[in-house]
């Protein structure tokens, strides 16, 4: 018979697993599979089979054959943290900042989420989800096959459900598969005290969102200034009651409770951690939540990098995302996120590359479809161009490694 | 008559000059003319003529008319200091250097500019020729239009003339405006001493470099451990005297004294810049040598970066450069070296882009024909994708908004 999609000739298949595998933690991150000299099969939207060249079937034919002589085959990315539904980018703070102007001076003028906010509330539904899908293509070229995307520049219920329909609407319209978060806790608006704004969220948004399903999870901004520990608890308690499992934004800016709210209410993951210490580590070990680091937005930011060496040696898993957002993160590449990791944060490239792809999977329970190269999953995975190795990626920062893409079984054309 | 190409309806023409100019100093350097809603006519390989859409002549007909609404359009990037032709990239001292190599660690093992020289022995012109042509189709597809190639690989006098030999292929074959530059004093080998090395490059190296006529300029790499001062000095002067001028690797990794050897010599530009104090920006002042820093060499190895501030600061002008090299900058991304500009080196969007065109085209005499927009100039341009303003382009920082390019007055196909 003939299947779908034959690649032949891959130099290295990267990220093979028998099964479907939890998280990957501390020592066991070190560790990539890379099947040498492999095919792959595709059929039907799944990842058929695949093995060495050498027990490749006679009879196999394919409506498409790839050669991938000289490149390697990877899993896409997931990428399991993004803002990337927006309506304007944010350049002219970012110059502001560059001239020396601090956050508070920056907010004064106007500036930080609620710029965000503002502009979004000004834009339809219609036009929203088309600039969104400008940055879908983008990171699509970069090799992301599933991406979460997060509300949160609404802060109005009307403005919070649009932002989410226009998820789900990439979900269904674009490539990617998309997972959805409800972040109606990431700043406070202007016209309405901290408590006022925390009971709109969970009297009238956090139903609202429920009644059309239109979220998969829910997100607080924990940090200081923003929303409190017991805040943060508060609003993603009454999330889970309405069927939305909690993941945190935590000590990005400041020893936060976030890693603490987001352990005590057993979210998924905890994400940013460039201020975290042992007590956080230690508080972390005890729990199943996955640790998110987003090297872009320590980088744009100027930041200290989270502490990737110690995370990875208390033996708990690392995911790697991008925080694709227009305030401190406006990029979604993911090769330059693990360069990011690899030179900034001193990870191997194998672990970056396990962090980017399996355990991005498992943030976003996505780990039986997505992110490995095994027999019955979605066949996201993209080709390189020729490269000597996997650490080639990683090493060759801001060029782009992508060169073909297959999502869902079907080659993505430009 | 019919022109080549006419490009219509752009949002902005950057970089617009009537007259070619000299470098920009200090506060110069934060005014970037910018034309509106204009347009630009390439006839023969030049810049025919640009202005206000609403001046472009009724009559003004082209065989390529393309519009170009949403889009600026910049001169091509003058990428003033590169090492991209070599045998093989070097990741692998990488992941040394993540797991906690040291420096001299590597080198025992075999590794650092001593690596490249062995590969590059082993491989013919023509296969050198081949895979640094890879590299050359990679920084056209980000926006370079001209760049400079240094030898330093070689370190024998037949292995360095070949690569300068690739080097002015690569002028002759491909749409890249190239100079080319010898750099044997890039390390000493391990069969010969310092000053048996200085004597090869002098006695043996300038001569041969000089009667094929192979290389516009000389380098050193002037640091501690590799070249001093005075070796720099005597090294150049001798290059003079065979027809090259004179640009210095200065003070990467240490105060090397390279600022000062290369304003001693006249030389056109001291590259690197990690290590200046005070002294050695009043040592520039009385020069006309040009400040080039290579922000992707100062990320890569995490350096301090040069301190772009206080050398505007001082009057003084400034390039941006990718120092593209397997070792300690594998990548000639123009676009990210302005990301890097801007977010660590605090440079202003306009400031960053004249340090990447006209500065840089100053560094290689080029002022005359690249670096601007500039009626009778050579047509080096490229278009960028939909974007809300040139700041746009270092804000989103990794993703690539070169949509189209046209060198020498002809479109570049993919």
């Amino acid at each position: 018979m003939a299947w779908d999609i034959l690649i032949r000739n891959i130099k290295g298949l990267v990220q093979t697993r028998d099964q479907a595998t939890g998280p990957l933690k501390g020592e066991a991150m070190a560790t990539l599979p890379v099947l040498e000299n492999a095919y792959l099969i595709i059929h039907n939207g799944l990842i058929e089979d695949y093995g060495s060249m050498d027990t490749l079937p006679e009879a196999a034919s394919a409506i498409t054959v790839i050669d991938a002589t000289g490149r390697f085959v990877f899993p896409s990315f997931v990428d399991s943290h993004t803002h990337l539904i927006f309506a304007t980018t944010r350049e002219e703070e970012f110059v502001m900042k560059i001239k020396g102007a601090t956050y508070e001076e920056i907010a004064a003028k106007g500036g930080g989420i609620l710029n965000s906010a503002k502009k979004l509330q000004a834009v339809s539904e219609e036009e929203l989800f088309e600039r969104a899908m400008v940055r879908v293509h983008d990171i699509v070229r970069t090799g992301t096959g599933a991406v979460e995307i997060k509300s949160g520049y609404g802060l109005t219920v009307k403005d919070e459900l649009k932002m989410l329909r226009v998820a789900r609407r990439i979900g269904k319209e674009s490539p990617l598969t998309v997972k959805t978060t409800f972040l109606g806790a990431h700043a406070v608006p202007k016209d309405t005290t901290q408590e006022q704004y925390i009971e709109r969220i969970i009297k009238e948004m956090i139903p609202a969102v429920a009644a059309e399903k239109l979220a998969d999870y829910i997100d607080v901004f924990c940090e200081r200034g923003f929303f409190s520990q017991a805040e943060a608890e508060r609003i993603v308690e009454e999330g889970k009651a309405h069927g939305m499992k909690p993941r945190i934004h935590a000590n990005q800016l400041h020893r936060s409770g976030g890693v603490q709210a987001g352990v005590n209410t057993g979210a998924l993951s905890v994400d940013h951690l460039e201020n975290i210490g042992d007590e956080e580590i230690e508080y972390l070990k005890s729990s199943s939540v996955m640790p998110t680091a987003l090297p872009g937005a320590a980088f744009f930011l100027g930041l200290p990098f989270p502490p990737a060496r110690k995370i990875i040696g208390a033996g708990l898993p690392l995911a790697i995302a991008s925080d694709y957002n227009p305030g401190s993160a406006p990029g979604g590449n993911m090769p330059l996120m693990l360069s990011l990791a690899c030179i900034k944060m001193k990870m191997t490239p194998e672990e970056a590359i396990n962090a980017a792809t399996i355990n991005t999977a498992v943030a976003l329970e996505l780990e039986k479809t997505h992110g490995s190269i095994t027999k019955g999953k979605t066949a996201n995975v993209f080709i390189t161009k020729p490269m000597s190795s996997v650490a080639f990626m990683p090493y060759s920062f801001g060029g782009n490694c992508v060169e073909a893409i297959v999502l869902n079984g079907r080659v993505i054309a430009d």
